[in-house]
């Protein structure tokens, strides 16, 4: 994979050129993405900054979130050729930090779970995930340093896990969503891909203008194994994950203890779906309206299915999210970190479903910050979920980054 | 004014067709408008529906929120002729329930606070007040029994107190703000404008599906009046109104006390503005990058002073307004709704300002709802807010019904 740490290395040692990084890309994609098909537009002639932490580094961008110089088209047909007037929040960001947002990477239309046609990079015959299929498969792959993805139950974290790289999705709004095509206000999260922890750290600090944002966390953390045996078990692959992130943990000084989730954390699992396809229902409501045949199956079936909701179930399910935001937040006083599976398992043999996000969807609910770390061993990727407190971004990098470390090791 | 519910009773007595009541709008803004310059657009040749709870009701749009029909300019060159894709999700629920959006009105640009030219109906030399200058306007005068305007400081509060109309700022996200422009995704918050505030509960509950939204309120609500002292005194006139909006309540049996406020929300108070501004430099990121000169002078001006928040700062605001959030839902224990000053006076006297959003900042930060209750008595019209807890819309529109029905009485 590409490190954006290892490029803006040498990009200060002055033996990479910002232009000569691009370049590196650009090769990269030339040579693979043909099996991959991580792409739906590609800037031939992007500016190029010389200068900001970022100088040198393309990014993927996820085909829901706005881009002024390169069509935005939210996997669907509804808006092919789409040209928005700005771009979006996070990408005049990343443009102002020196990053060069080359590439537009592919997405389920808006988002939600029909799949995309882009193959796992390390297997093609395997889903990379979704909904930000392009951007984790164009990691994953070594064709780019960072990419953008958002999550509104699953799909950042689970691609991450698929295609092999690590992902945040951080705290709510850390990063805007202003700009980015929304499912589900509630739970749209924008997040991160790239190759390691340290690029994350690096990227997350840059976009947030949130300096050391990784720094002062604890040494030696104390960290809760939860297993969510309210969404049923995991695969025997994600399961020896996740025992192997745990014994790496306590070799680099981690308090390591299983913990049982509170009766609260199963009951807002439970209404996830509900909250989402209610907000899904209002947020796409003129492509329902005026476009619902050329909606594809899944999409239009939870738009379908929006309609019946109530605005008490609605007000309920919120509710009971509110309630287990406190709880949660009580039980970060005994821990620095929650760890668990990123995925049921590794990506599953079909490019008919982008897998399943049960794992992820109690964490988008309680809006708090989940990192991917991947985990060395088998043919096809798995990953582990580091989990931190609302607002605990750092800590949460801190602890991936240990874990990660000590897997190495 | 146009009255929702009374053009709603000739439609359903069958002595008026939806087309006839969009049709005596086009005769008050062709009559009238001249004098005002509420719109940005009108379409010519809307579809008009026959059914629905809002057949017949012809919507004013600020524009700040998408229609695919009309232009959407953001008060700004910078999207002259601009025409997004997609209707907002407001609009496009609207429209399900069979109102009309008939025209765009005029916004300051990017609703922050540049005066538009849109003058106030009750004298020419006064303002409107603003960001929601034309939404405002329009139903004051009389031209449109409905519209829509956003409130990220007292952006439809104050220009309702100015024009003397009924409004209504719902609690944070009960209308999505999905395809509205953002300035501030903490704070923005999509609002209605009518006549009355039987009008505004009736459009509240078909825009929101939630039926009899108003019903089953406390028959003798507790009134806590509160002049947040913290803002400075309010001028005579609003005062007065403030007197005899105390007066009618507890003439139609409210239980009214003064109360003063827990330090806590003049806290929060203090820092609205931080968060604001802070969310604005990112959300307007691509236009104060690549075009900052067409940028009028008030926005460019905030969006300047953003880049020296830091985010540490902003961090600490969010703190003590999930506080105050905290402090006053134990208040609301105690009272069934607050009343307040709209703005501190009728409107100035002067097209260069949009007026003082002082008695507003807190209520938009604490996310509850808002109603504009007008004061009958001066040339110039002078408002009341009642303010209920979070999600009590319903209750906030019962005691602001029970007033102005005393006003009157």
């Amino acid at each position: 994979m590409l490190s954006i740490l290892d490029l803006r290395a040498r990009i200060s040692a002055g033996t990479l050129t910002p232009a000569g990084a691009i370049d590196l890309c650009r090769e990269a994609i030339d040579a693979r993405d043909g099996d991959i098909g991580a792409f739906v537009a590609i800037d031939p002639d992007p500016a190029i900054p010389e200068e900001g932490p970022l100088a040198g580094i393309a990014v993927g961008v996820k085909d829901i979130i706005d881009t002024a110089a390169l069509p935005t088209q939210m996997g669907s047909v509804i808006y092919e050729g789409w040209r928005p007037r700005a771009d979006a929040a996070v990408v005049s960001r990343l443009k102002e930090r020196g990053a060069v947002p080359l590439a537009k990477t592919t997405t389920t239309a808006f988002a939600s779970s029909d799949p995309t046609a882009t193959r796992n990079p390390h297997d093609p015959g395997h889903t990379p995930g979704g909904s930000s299929a392009g951007s984790a498969a164009a990691v994953g792959a070594g064709l780019l340093p960072l990419a953008l993805g958002t999550q509104t139950a699953g799909s950042v974290i689970r691609p991450a896990s698929f295609c092999g790289c690590a992902a945040i999705k951080p705290s709510f709004r850390l990063i805007p969503t202003v700009g980015v095509k929304t499912y589900s206000w509630a739970l749209d999260t924008v997040g991160l891909f790239a190759a390691g922890v340290g690029d994350l750290a690096y990227a997350l600090a840059a976009v947030t203008g949130r300096d050391g944002i990784d720094e002062g966390a604890a040494s030696a953390p104390r960290i809760a194994v939860v297993r969510q045996d309210f969404a049923d078990a995991a695969e025997p692959a994600a399961e020896a994950a996740l025992a192997r992130a745990c014994a790496a943990a306590e070799r680099a000084g981690a308090h390591v203890s299983d913990r049982a989730l509170p009766p609260e954390l199963a009951a807002a699992w439970e209404r996830h779906r509900l909250i989402q396809d209610f907000e899904a229902g209002q947020a796409l409501g003129w492509e329902y309206r005026h476009h619902r045949d050329a909606l594809p199956p899944q999409v239009r079936g939870h738009l379908d299915a929006s309609g019946e909701i109530t605005p008490a179930a609605y007000d309920d399910a919120r509710r009971h999210a509110h309630r287990a935001r406190r709880v949660l937040k009580d039980l970060f006083g005994e821990f620095d970190a929650i760890l668990t599976y990123s995925a049921p398992g590794p990506a599953p043999v079909s490019l008919a479903s982008t897998g399943d996000a049960r794992f992820n969807r109690l964490w988008t609910l309680m809006g708090v910050p989940c990192v991917n770390v991947p985990v060395p061993g088998d043919r096809l990727p798995v990953g582990v979920q580091v989990i931190g407190r609302f607002g605990g971004d750092g800590q949460a990098l801190a602890v991936a980054r240990l874990i990660e470390n000590a897997l190495r090791g």
